[in-house]
């Protein structure tokens, strides 16, 4: 019998996955239910028990739906009959007044008590179902915030105890993967409800990039992130260390930093109203350039308001960040 | 009487794009007869003569379609009735055997007279109409490429002779001027047959991108290319430091450069193997990637084969990028 090519496509990064974990090593593999995780979990279970790893199953209610305590039960009940060892519910409240949107609150919970399940059970590693589908989302709605490379960076393949072996997958192989596996996915209603912009970006903007573009516009937008996450790090890295070479005295050495390239003065400036307490949500590329013409176009101006009440001053050589 | 907003909207950049010319320099303006351009030229024309400058119109013909001779001899006539001290047609044949395809053959071609134009008038700037819609469509075109910073970056403010004043107005904006002027503007064709990617992104997508995201979307690709390009010329640059660095007896230096942030070293592979003749067009990021495994992930792989009939080896400590 031939190994289906969707099943062969979820489950050869899977088994990258876990190339380096042991004989009695655990794993954890998130699942909702959706085709994601549910095929992500199938190949857990089966390139996972190759290597006499222990496979743990975690589903997560976050009680904001009737019928999630339901749903969860179902999950548990798949992840038995895939042939997981083990499987926890993790109950989590949303904290409503985390100053996040709802959606990063339940994500950030989300974690959080994936983390904690980790720890609990001694998990070398947590295993996410995100496709290249929602890399490519990801990177369509870091486009719609404009904020440069930082905002196309798309998500991590890897942070912490948390690994996304499927971000190179395709969403169809998933649900095929599913298919002919026999699994039923369970179709979150959350995923047709245009009220997000993540769906409307699913449905309807993808959709006409791949007509219009080509159908390798996912692929090209993944490509993208991988490429810009590598230059943001390298980059954030030199700022940080041009930040420490310039600070003096409660504040950025005006000639030292105004004759480092705009790549590098424009990141300090951020990184400075930042750690002065500027909201990150409100600060702008237009406030970064407003602060940086204190730098290299200097005629005199007093002062830059910055959000948080904060201002930028230039005075004495430096260049200041302060309470208003 | 007070200035349409519009109007003021063109003519702001223009000015600041005159302001370090003098009395008696000339300022030249291509100009296709389209919104764009003239909007441009009434406002170079405003704002130029106000300034005591010499305001040339330039219009190019590129004699690829029946009747182009006459739409130029229009546009001649639109400008002199717009107030520019003198207008010139440059007739230019377009190389087919270029190597490039047709758009980016008529668009190299277009440029290379507009220079040769700009120096017998011994012009100081030549001014280009593109706007933020413009800039939005590039940069949505190279995120289709997949290749990063590099096909985010748009099109440059200026660079050599030439300016694009207009890279932060709306293309309503000069649509309206133009109205608001009494100037008939010359709806191209070409700009509306779906055979061009272009027409298609413009037509298509970004209307689908601005109902769906917001209809800052346009601002917010304007805004990530300016970021991008400052990112990526500092990136080049340090590129370009590496590659002397670790060039050596016709390689370079595995050890050195196999050290390097993975930002710096994907740069240096790319730019040994464009140096060494592979086309630009044909060399991916899977091909650096496989490339950069010769130096950080070296298991005895034998060589990597490059396009331009290429192949990337490493032999005693040194990579090699040579003919196949």
């Amino acid at each position: 019998m031939t190994l289906h090519p969707s099943v062969a496509a979820v489950r050869l990064p899977v088994r990258a996955a876990l190339s380096g974990l042991s004989a009695g090593d655990v794993v954890a593999v998130a699942c909702s239910g959706g085709a994601d995780s549910l095929a992500l979990a199938s190949a857990a279970v089966f390139e996972g028990h190759k290597r006499d790893l222990r496979v743990v199953g975690v589903t997560v209610d976050h009680g904001l739906q009737p019928g999630s305590a339901a749903q969860a039960d179902r999950v548990v009940a798949q992840l038995a009959a895939l042939g997981v060892d083990e499987t926890l519910t993790a109950r989590v409240t949303v904290d409503a007044v985390s100053g996040l949107g709802p959606e990063a609150a339940a994500r950030e919970a989300r974690y959080a008590v994936l983390e904690e399940v980790a720890s609990h059970l001694g998990a070398r590693t947590v295993l996410l179902g995100h496709t290249l589908d929602d890399q490519a989302e990801t990177v369509l709605l870091g486009l719609a915030r404009g904020s440069g490379g930082r905002s196309l960076q798309g998500m991590r393949p890897g942070f912490g105890v948390f690994a996304r072996p499927l971000l190179g997958v395709r969403r169809t192989d998933t649900l095929t993967a599913c298919l002919v596996e026999g699994i039923e996915p369970w179709d979150d209603p959350h995923n047709h409800d245009p009220g997000y912009t993540r769906v409307r970006v699913r449905d309807r903007v993808l959709p006409v990039l791949e007509a219009e573009l080509g159908p390798r516009i996912t692929e090209a937008l993944a490509r993208t992130a991988d490429q810009l996450r590598e230059d943001t790090a390298l980059l954030d890295l030199l700022a940080v260390e041009v930040l420490a070479e310039v600070s003096r005295d409660g504040g950025l050495d005006v000639a030292t930093l105004g004759a480092r390239p705009p790549a590098l003065r424009h990141r300090v400036v951020h990184r400075a109203a930042l750690d002065a307490g500027a909201p990150a949500s409100e600060l702008t590329r237009d406030h970064v350039l407003e602060v940086d013409k204190l730098l290299v176009g200097w005629r005199g101006q007093k002062w830059i308001d910055l959000p948080g009440h904060l201002r930028a001053v230039r005075r004495d050589g430096l260049l200041v960040v302060e309470a208003r």
